[in-house]
């Protein structure tokens, strides 16, 4: 069979800080009779790596300042997660209503920074997004590549979209691969050059993975085998993050 | 192998006017090894589909209006095409300097109107986006169907994207397949709702078809196989599109 197989790695345990998730991932990967090979993208939930980062909060410790109580407090939210979306941004780009979109520290365009209440574990604790998800994603490919297999990494987050209902997995940290393809220079058969000129495989590939995870059956893990490409050691996410500068919507 | 397989369906000829595009495409998957089976999504640039209908206009034929006129003079790009491009829009949502965003006809938000000079088949010639890409695609649906095949449409074409650098294929026109996955109602394990309420699995798997199609190889038509779709005989791509109203970036 030509192109792509997309499948998940079930199994996995419930992660906590400090876990081997590289090592699970390839244990649970030969579990399932689909064992990890070179050439592969392994596409990981964030959640999972902040869990075993440690990046969650308890939600009890947070000392809530009077802004986030007052919006909290009117739009029913829980005080100490307002709170903590606050902490994780560097910026509000829109705040109306009880919607809150951020551009975390790291550059990303999202609601609540990232921050997850949900599947966090244990009632009362949030979930962060990982503090650098490129170096995350670096050091399972290097772990990966230690175990003798040369793999792609990408860590993937859950984001909303202006203009379009529902929302999509995205790419927030990557490793070993280019996250962009780019037709630059390029021309079509008729000397017209492509209208279409860099197309972000990483998010294509996290769309892709999350298409067999499902956030219900959490299996936070899926391989894309078959992919072709472009090595790159200095790979990151920031090349897709726009500049607000360069943003007519922000 | 568990999860999803994509494939492309190569060796289709250049399409003209009139062209049976979905005995086209049973026939090359055929050639190609990977006969369709029902239960297969099958995604469609929307260029082919639009090459078909014959959405496409001759560049010397367009009179062009003072605005489109003085526009392009300014930005160097050609008159009749920016006239076109106001024609398929009902509303500009963005014009900076050489950039013209606008809302379709259909409601999509994207770079001037969809419309493409590439690979258009011709010099002098611009393709526009099908008139009715759900139509397209229940038309396409119904061929296949007519053929035995119990088969999805999705018909694709490459958005940009506020915050985020490089395009990804998306949706913009569905058949037979509920365009969304829903978990509102659902509780994690530990009784939260999901923060991810409503996935666009279509947007994802236009996505994911992209990965083998690219536009420079020019296959214009993917296969995703495995994928649980859930029926929808009135699936409509207008569920994702978010009303003004409730858009915070238009």
């Amino acid at each position: 069979m030509p192109g792509l197989q997309v499948f998940p790695v079930p199994g996995l345990p419930e992660i906590t800080p400090g876990a081997d998730l590289a090592e699970m991932i390839v244990a649970a990967a030969s579990a399932a009779g689909t064992p990890l090979a070179s050439g592969d993208v392994v596409i990981i939930t964030s959640k999972i790596v902040s869990k075993a980062e440690g990046r969650t909060v308890e939600l009890a410790d947070v000392d809530v300042s009077p802004f986030a109580r007052q919006y909290a407090e009117k739009w029913e939210k829980d005080p100490a997660v307002i709170e903590i979306v606050l902490r994780e941004a560097r910026r509000v780009v829109r705040q109306v209503g009880p919607v809150l979109i951020t551009e975390t520290h790291h550059g990303f365009v999202c609601a609540n920074s990232g921050v997850d209440q949900s599947s966090s574990g244990a009632h009362g604790r949030a979930v962060l997004l990982p503090e650098d998800p490129d170096a995350s994603a670096r050091g399972y490919r290097d772990a990966f590549r230690a175990a003798g297999l040369d793999i792609a990494v990408i860590v993937s987050d859950t984001f909303g979209r202006p203009w379009r209902e529902a929302q999509t997995d995205i790419a927030i940290g990557i490793a070993g691969m280019n996250p962009v393809y780019s037709y630059i220079g390029q021309v079509d058969p008729h000397g017209h050059e492509f209208r279409v000129q860099v197309l972000c495989h990483a998010d294509e590939l996290a769309g892709a993975a999350e298409l067999v995870k499902g956030n219900i059956s959490r299996v936070p893990v899926a391989v894309i085998r078959g992919h072709q490409w472009e090595p790159d050691e200095d790979a990151t996410m920031k090349l897709v993050l726009r500049e607000s500068e360069r943003d007519l919507f922000r």
